[in-house]
């Protein structure tokens, strides 16, 4: 096989997970998911659609329904972007990830050079290095509150005339770091300059709870951006409308590459199944029962979860802006894989280790806290207390495990 | 964008589909797709797995369930190879499209040299063209009959050590061309001396006429290789089950892969949704209620098709061993996607143009002959024969059309 492709990382996360396999105790909160059902009326439209016998092949872009649909919601939330040419920007894709895997085949070419602001999930570096790409990883920075910050002129810096795409995603996974309007401003004035393109994965946009936008949802480069500059953002309906397992998502593009974006679908999926596109556009047409109630109930979890953390002696982390991660350092416990699989193993508490989303994040746990039920977050405190207060400075013999 | 990603040309299948949008009195045979919709007891299970919820993010290499069932099924069909490690060797993928772009994921690098054997479905040339390979193609030539065929010493003079992959697709879309066992046997023996991996698109192999195998299937690379060889299969629930729509499929790895395709379908899609895998799980368990008797129709339909067409002036066609499609050269036509475009406005009969398949098959037209009710290919002979009787040869001012 490729050298490129067996070097790729195993997810450490799944590295963890299958720690605790076979266990029904573990409360997990490794996965970026809500423990939610997709709602019913979601589900009932697929179901509607399998028993009217819609498994045939579909547009290769997505139903027109659903992409009119998305091109309406997304008209709504960013109504500075001229009307013209919605539709022909959506490209449906199989799942967020699919979008931004199809945006690297779209624009990288082996050896082209693309900065990825870190920490991330581990797909936006994998993405590109799969297609060759060189990729340079741009750190943030922790301030002393606990809280990942930009600093901009180093990423400008990093990005020249050789870079070919930047992949930035705010608001983050798992740091919830969340990039300003002038940062995008700066940003996109930057990659004009350079001759950049920037892929921007926006999926957290709703899952917003700084209550300082006009419609609510985190800033977007879609906000700034004209509709023919080098701009693809990436949304997905897992986070937003809890429909993780669906996989579904949409690609906005600047129009030029929608053409390029269908074949590509065509060689990668050939498109998404009728029935998963028909729940999306239920979810959409009735988004405001799903989303807005989410995000106040996610915006419970965060406010029931990060003050307790905060409480335990060594944890250091700040109120996250967006997204659905509590993310934090744990003193004296440097190797973040070992504790999140002893934490497994010895407390029933199941964590992402920070590792996995760069090496900068060494040291530092994510909990996902998209809990129907919040006092799930609560046991979870209590089990990770109750570990720290037994754990012994890890002997030289147990840093084997 | 990428000028490799510029040049992928648009299916020219669906420019004549395009031609034919909005018209409800076309009869339709341009697509790779039965017009039966998929078995009530398959769609049952999909709907059970929604109404219970599972609406969450699967294993990357798909449900253990569906890995047992399709091991179990591929056993069954290959008796031949070694009882251990089947489990391992199965990763479930988006589709059998799906599959076969990881396989190129996986084996090829930018530059890498890559023979494919056509005519063949544009999707197996485009693949590892996206991935940065030189490809190269060998093409099958026209027997008397009309039959394509393998000139096998050339192809093997085409497979040098510089060749990292050899993709084949037999039974073949579009010609209903099928390997032998022991074309297969010399292809093999060749590639192992030369290093070179063999992609094998066998989603037809059940959908096979000539009857002179044990299993019923046309032959297969797996019933001459062993598991360690470098070859990989791609298979589809699409044809066999009637499940075009649902986008699954899988494929058969020589063990050394199958982490590696685990980690690149994290990076592609992450994984298949699990409502669809119990649905394909379902439909491998009762799998005889589903393609013998649909291999039996499609023999019909074969056979209802084939002496019509060939009965037809200016025709000429083979008999296709495998596969649901007629291939045949329509004399004094040699502009097939002008002619298909002609079909579907002057006739009302929408066929594919030989040449999205290949240069060499300019001149010929497909015909998928997946059609519940067999008379709507009689009717579509009818057709063609009627336009044929009143088609003058083409002007000069007809050419632009």
């Amino acid at each position: 096989m490729r050298p490129v492709v067996e070097s790729l990382e195993e997810s450490r996360i799944r590295e963890v997970a299958n720690a605790g396999m076979g266990r029904s105790d573990v409360l997990k909160f490794w996965f970026g998911e809500s423990d939610e059902v997709t709602p019913d009326f979601i589900r009932e439209a697929a179901v509607a659609s399998i028993q009217a016998g819609e498994t045939f092949y579909a547009h290769n872009l997505g139903l027109p329904e659903l992409r009119h649909a998305i091109a309406g919601y997304t008209h709504g939330l960013h109504p500075q972007q001229p009307t013209d040419h919605w539709f022909d920007r959506i490209a449906v894709t199989s799942g967020g990830v699919n979008g931004l895997m199809l945006a690297s085949q779209t624009l990288v070419e082996a050896g082209d050079e693309v900065v990825v602001v870190t920490p991330a999930w581990p797909n936006l570096v994998a993405q590109p290095q799969i297609m060759g790409a060189r990729v340079r990883t741009v750190p943030l920075t922790v301030a002393a509150s606990g809280a990942w910050v930009l600093e901009l002129p180093a990423l400008l810096a990093a990005i020249t005339p050789a870079t070919r795409m930047l992949v930035v995603n705010a608001p983050n996974n798992p740091t919830g770091w969340t990039l300003t309007r002038d940062e995008q401003a700066a940003i996109l004035a930057h990659c004009r300059q350079t001759g950049t393109w920037i892929l921007a994965d926006e999926v957290y946009e709703r899952l917003y709870f700084a209550g300082d936008s006009a419609n609510g949802a985190a800033p977007s480069f879609l906000d700034a951006a004209a509709p023919d500059d080098r701009l693809i953002v990436a949304h997905s309906f897992s986070k937003s409308f809890l429909m993780t397992g669906w996989r579904l998502g949409w690609l906005v593009l600047t129009p030029a590459l929608t053409h390029a974006v269908g074949k590509l679908i065509e060689f990668n999926t050939s498109c998404a199944p009728v029935f998963v596109q028909r729940a999306a556009t239920v979810a959409l047409q009735r988004g405001d029962e799903v989303t807005p109630p989410l995000v106040r109930h996610l915006q419970l979890c965060r406010d029931t979860l990060v003050p307790l953390l905060q409480a335990l002696p060594g944890v250091t982390l700040a109120v996250p802006r967006g997204g659905m991660y509590a993310f934090f350092r744990l003193e004296g416990h440097p190797d973040c894989l070992l504790t999140a699989k002893r934490l497994v193993r010895e407390a029933g508490l199941g964590l992402a280790p920070g590792s996995a989303f760069g090496p900068e994040a060494a040291g530092w746990l994510r909990w996902c806290f998209a809990s129907r039920d919040p006092q799930r977050l609560v046991q979870g405190v209590e089990r990770l207390r109750a570990w720290l207060e037994q754990d012994l400075p890890p002997s030289t013999g147990s840093a084997g495990l």
